[in-house]
């Protein structure tokens, strides 16, 4: 049985938390909306935008009452957020989070909510936009797009569909995985290709000839690179956050790498081919398989 | 002064021997020009869609009073392709290319032309599309794109100009640089780039959950293998071609990864950050100066 959410607190309300709020306005929610955060400037924007009823004054006055706990702040927060509200978490309360890694997140709230960890179901919305900011939200930012729960064995099956239902609502599809293997899913196809990108960029600007090497480089580059134009500190926060998987990740690469390079130095053909074919095949494979779930979502991406 | 061409001769009639020719036609030129090639079809396809006048019955009725000779075939082909044309090459022709190395061509074309090694001037047009063959084959393909002169000191100061003169009638930009200056460029810029993006491809794919690695792959992952959906065959190609420079771009890239692993390893995000930073700000200051140049030219890219 669906419980009607009357009070939503939501810790960050920018891109991500204040597209949740808007989109579920959007779904018919009757919801108050409660803003927290330590940019005040930001929440008043937040409010004057309709995306928020009105500001908290304290993590205590956010938290009396809530039915859902939204913490949407840059992950390097969450833990000192989860600390501030542990002794406010009410028995009705859910909270969940949207950090892109997991294993640190639970591993945070065990520490700061003790016996109450059972109202913490770990969340990953897999959606973004360029902008950022209160201003950036919308309301069909996660139509189509997964949100991965990796709920813990202490979650109540009822808590859990609160969550996922508040997702659904906003038009995401609901995801299930245990936190480490979301954990080296995304240091594989998301943390590492960041890093890798990063390092190619930096790889070159710090070539004496890098202005040179900069003039020729065309749209292939620009692809491979586009990423390397996120945000360095999220990116330091993920990297240092998934330490452990992406370390993992960046070691098979490195195998794979240095593979190449023998192929490379003993000029052999075929063996490069084959990498490259099966690569090749693989991208087509999956880019088919994104194509054939955007005709059913209309959209994909993160 | 210029030379008005009366016939130019096109080794391979794709998309890059196709466009010229088109662009060529379209700048005005009352050139005749004749298609060679190993696959019948494709000539008889260039010739039914006004791309070439003519088919050459052999190299040497090509090669007969030709002012301009382009080689437009694969890159693999192109010192077979200068053996061929080495006895039919008259004092009155210029010879070019279009491959995207140009070190290995100049030995090819020294081992092939010998004493007539003047007569071959080494160019790179930086430019393509998604689509290859005679119907992939636009007027505007070089509109505001480089093309790289990676001219010989046999070359004359005549003979360089005829050749530049015609990519500029196709609306190109011309540059210039030494064919070992020009390697290295491209393997930073973009041999590098390729290997990388098809290796975390195969990476993936080879490992044991790679079903469940895809499911979650996004919008990141999607620009940085784009080019990993580029044809093995040509990249097997311009890899072996381009090996020298292209092994010294992959052990200075391996280091800066082993650098970032240690930094990693250490979870030193001050480090981390540095170089996330500094990368972002290189690409940020690139795009700039694109967006700049685009200004001018209408359009970019490779």
């Amino acid at each position: 049985m669906a419980v009607v959410l009357k009070k939503i607190a939501i810790f960050g309300v920018g891109l991500i938390g204040g597209s949740f709020a808007r989109a579920l306005r959007h779904s018919g929610s009757t919801a108050r909306f409660v803003g927290v955060g330590r940019t005040v400037d930001a929440l008043v924007r937040a409010q004057a935008l309709g995306i928020i009823d009105e500001i908290a004054v304290s993590v205590e006055d956010a938290m009396r009452d809530a039915d859902l706990v939204l913490i949407a702040a840059p992950v390097a927060q969450t833990g000192a957020i989860l600390r501030a509200v542990a002794p406010h978490l009410q028995p009705g309360t859910v909270v969940t989070d949207a950090g892109s890694t997991k294993s640190d997140v639970v591993a945070a709230a065990r520490a700061a909510l003790g016996d109450k960890i059972g109202q913490f179901i770990p969340g990953h919305p897999i959606a973004g936009r360029e902008q950022n900011g209160p201003e950036a939200a919308i309301a069909d930012l996660y139509v189509g797009k997964k949100v991965v729960l990796t709920a813990l064995p202490e979650n109540s099956a009822d808590d859990i569909a609160r969550v996922a239902s508040a997702w659904q609502a906003c038009g995401a599809v609901i995801h299930r995985l245990d936190a480490a293997e979301h954990d080296r899913v995304f240091a594989a196809v998301s943390h590492l290709p960041h890093l890798l990108s990063y390092a190619l960029v930096d790889d070159i600007a710090q070539k004496p000839h890098a202005g040179l090497l900069f003039q020729y480089a065309a749209s292939g580059f620009r692809d491979f690179t586009r990423i390397a134009g996120s945000s360095p500190e999220m990116w330091r926060d993920i990297s240092l956050a998934n330490q452990p998987a992406l370390l993992g990740e960046l070691d098979a690469y490195l195998d794979k790498l240095q593979d190449l390079r023998q192929m490379l130095a003993n000029r052999d053909g075929a063996a490069l081919e084959a990498i490259y074919a099966n690569a090749q095949r693989a991208r087509h494979s999956w880019i088919a398989s994104i194509e054939a779930a955007e005709q059913q979502h209309k959209q994909g991406g993160d």
